[in-house]
């Protein structure tokens, strides 16, 4: 995807310095620059790179003043982070190739499928499935009998949604995610066996919600699990059945949340988070990375950190005394000598 | 799958107190029950619920006596919960509408294929597999070379049971889950490379064994892996080389078992749990959430916590103080201010 | 796959003891050694097994002198360990029976496929890939636009490599791992919604690489994120971003590393870890299993554990006393009560 400089500044609306004529292969960061890449200086503290890159372009703001000279090519925009933006949105491939059903994917005739649509190869969309305008169901993926997909929605290579799911529009779920897999429901039985838990509901995704690869969202034993919009999920992440995800919550790799607790609007949850069952977790609620949930949330706008959690900074604080442990007992020692002497 | 009031009656064998022809689509929690939903009161402590809850039908047991006006066509059984667990397998999916091996599957002509079985569309079985009767092989799977599938066993879509492996009867493998890669063996070289290890053991999950979607249980270096009758196991598990998961024990999501480990019968090991490679772990061991159990279990039943884990109490009771460790701090502080001056 | 003793002992440049004519189906362990199979006794610690084994053959060193009678035919060697190689390596499978390209697997016609290479049942090839030399592209695998794989590298069932990603050779990718998802790049908005950052970097993986099952490696925003040569990784890791781990380098299960993180070479890496984003950990760091990993590592062949983690000896140190807080507060409730008294 070769273009010129002068191409981009025209893209981005910005003004050149140098030579419009340079062809462009990609971007690249700073630190990283190769000749034939633009980058880009948003961030002061790395101005000194902007010295010694070698990416034949640069995006500046308008107001940069150079205090050595620049050998690449400078364009100068009001905003450099949304131009960059606007940039990478356009070195980024579209999807498939090939547009509308593939001969290789198998697609019941009660299915429907929206305008502008694709279907890859090797791809299933089971009975009654509906599916909107503009989406892209790549290669090797399952969509189950009964199951919804909104508009502009992406399926990425051996995504698994299982029946009478429902994924919203301008959703991006990634490969080999499974949405829809039975909720982990078992009866204990008096000899100790376990007998399974018939599990009924669904999985409902609202719009805007993207879910990385290899991830769970299990359906409910009843009703539905439900991740809310706009919410963004990294990978292998897992969330059990009747769990409920609020608004714009984010959640980072290989966290997991129990049965029917109802995670707040706003979250922000880091990677291994494990968060118990059955809680209510208040909006805006930070949880750091490997902590344990093991109790409601009712205050909204919290820091946790900690297995059990506990307030971020009341953590830090004892963990800060937990490392000096043998010194503490010593000193005890000391005391009790003293002491009982 | 629409049915009347009646025809659920009938069903669990209750009597009908109101329209015995309204129409059910599903069943509902008592609390998220909507027109057209049947609901259950099994619990006393949701009995508030019965008297505000939109659903049309209501399971309550026989001697209930409401205490304020009830909308919901009641009907009335002996047992509630077992009432539901017929319920919910009555609308529960039977599986693939399609019957019969998938002219859009691949079955090697070596491959032998029980009664009433079913091989989905894009699914592969290999060379002398041998599936039992009834079993649903739904679509997109991969079944080995040598691999053994017991009766009445459902492999769900993206499944992959790699070669030799072996799986019981009635087990539930759920979506995107791997039976059989390779373990984790290498022989460090002096030159600080890793050279592999080849992996010639296999897996054997006994009868009734449920993976959940996207675990992973690893072959044998020799010898096998088991799984033994009865476990459950949930979502993004890891089960490494040779280790053996005793009868009836659950695993909750996210949970990993190291090589060579015996886990006891009917232990329970809670989500993010990580057990070290070579132990022992006696039955009836219980192990919270986010621990990591690193040395062997010889006492049966225990309550584990901690990373590395301790008993349970004995690490409930160390959690209370180290949150206070900075107080605890000020007083050896004060302490010591005291005797030195 | 049987062979006799005799073909055994010159596959590994042995001497017999016994009867050479013996027909072997397998290895196995010592301890579960059954008729027909060939074991080994490199840990003089198992001798006690050699004597009461039902394996028909067994490795021993050229010197063992037994202690007691052996049932077993012997096949006396220099270096046991190296001949247990070679045996499990003669017993290993070979991948597919089939070779070429599967008349079910769909490769673009500009997709380049290197000699002696096989393309299985249901898998893609796309647009501009290239295939290297003896690869091994098992069933139902997906490569996408630009995908470039080396010599002799072994894709498994369900295996997703997404557009433009590199794979050196030697490689062994596991089933359903995803290489090159999209990073989790999100831009915060003032409305509290997130906006996608494009990721329109690649992935790089280097020669004689080994991924796990069901992992995650995802690709840069901008440039690579890259596993230099020899890293081995096991199961449901997690690879974020413009990561890039060390030649060399091993992850145990379900470890995970953050976004932009450059992790040394030779480290160890224990299961459940979690290493925080834009770190640079040292060459030859070790980590404890579900340790968290939250600052740079300056000092390279440090051990490390908890979470944050600190030295190894320093975390095990302060565990020792926290295991005693209870005992600790009382002591220091005495002493208090003594000077307050």
């Amino acid at each position: 995807m070769q273009v010129t400089v002068g191409m981009i500044a025209s893209l981005v609306g910005g003004t050149i310095e140098g030579d419009a004529g340079l062809e462009i292969t990609g971007p690249a960061r700073i630190e990283e620059g190769k000749p034939g890449t633009i980058s880009f200086l948003a961030d002061p503290r790395y101005e000194a790179y902007a010295y010694s890159t070698e990416a034949s372009a640069l995006l500046v703001h308008n107001d940069f003043v150079p205090r050595r000279a620049i050998n690449a090519t400078l364009i100068r925009v009001a905003d450099v982070r949304a131009a960059v933006a606007g940039l990478l949105t356009h070195f980024e491939g579209k999807g498939p190739a090939q547009q509308g059903i593939s001969p290789q994917a198998w697609v019941d005739p009660s299915a429907r499928i929206g305008d502008g649509s694709s279907v890859g190869r090797f791809s299933v969309v089971e009975k009654d499935a509906v599916i909107g305008k503009g989406v892209i169901i790549h290669d090797q993926v399952y969509v189950g009998q009964g199951v919804v997909v909104g508009d502009e929605t992406v399926l990425w290579p051996g995504v698994r949604i299982l029946r009478d799911c429902q994924v919203g529009s301008h959703c991006h779920i990634h490969a080999n995610t499974v949405i829809g897999a039975d909720g982990f429901g078992y009866a204990p039985q008096e000899d100790g066996s376990y007998t399974r838990i018939p599990q009924v509901g669904r999985v409902r995704l609202e719009d805007r919600v993207d879910i990385g690869a290899n991830c769970t969202i299990d359906r409910a034993t009843m009703g539905e699990t439900v991740i809310e919009e706009g919410v963004k999920i990294d990978n292998l992440v897992h969330v059990a059945h009747n769990v409920r995800v609020g608004a714009h919550t984010a959640m980072a790799a290989q966290a997991g949340i129990a049965g029917s607790t109802r995670l707040g609007a706003h979250c922000q949850v880091g990677g291994q988070v494990g968060i118990s069952g059955h809680l209510e977790i208040a909006d805006h609620t930070r949880i750091q990375a490997q902590s344990g949930v093991a109790g409601d949330v009712e205050e909204a706008g919290q820091a946790l950190f900690g297995s059990p959690a506990i307030g971020y900074k009341s953590y830090v604080r004892a963990y800060a005394i937990f490392k000096q442990l043998p010194d503490v007992d010593k000193r005890l020692r000391r005391l009790e000598q003293m002491l009982d002497d």
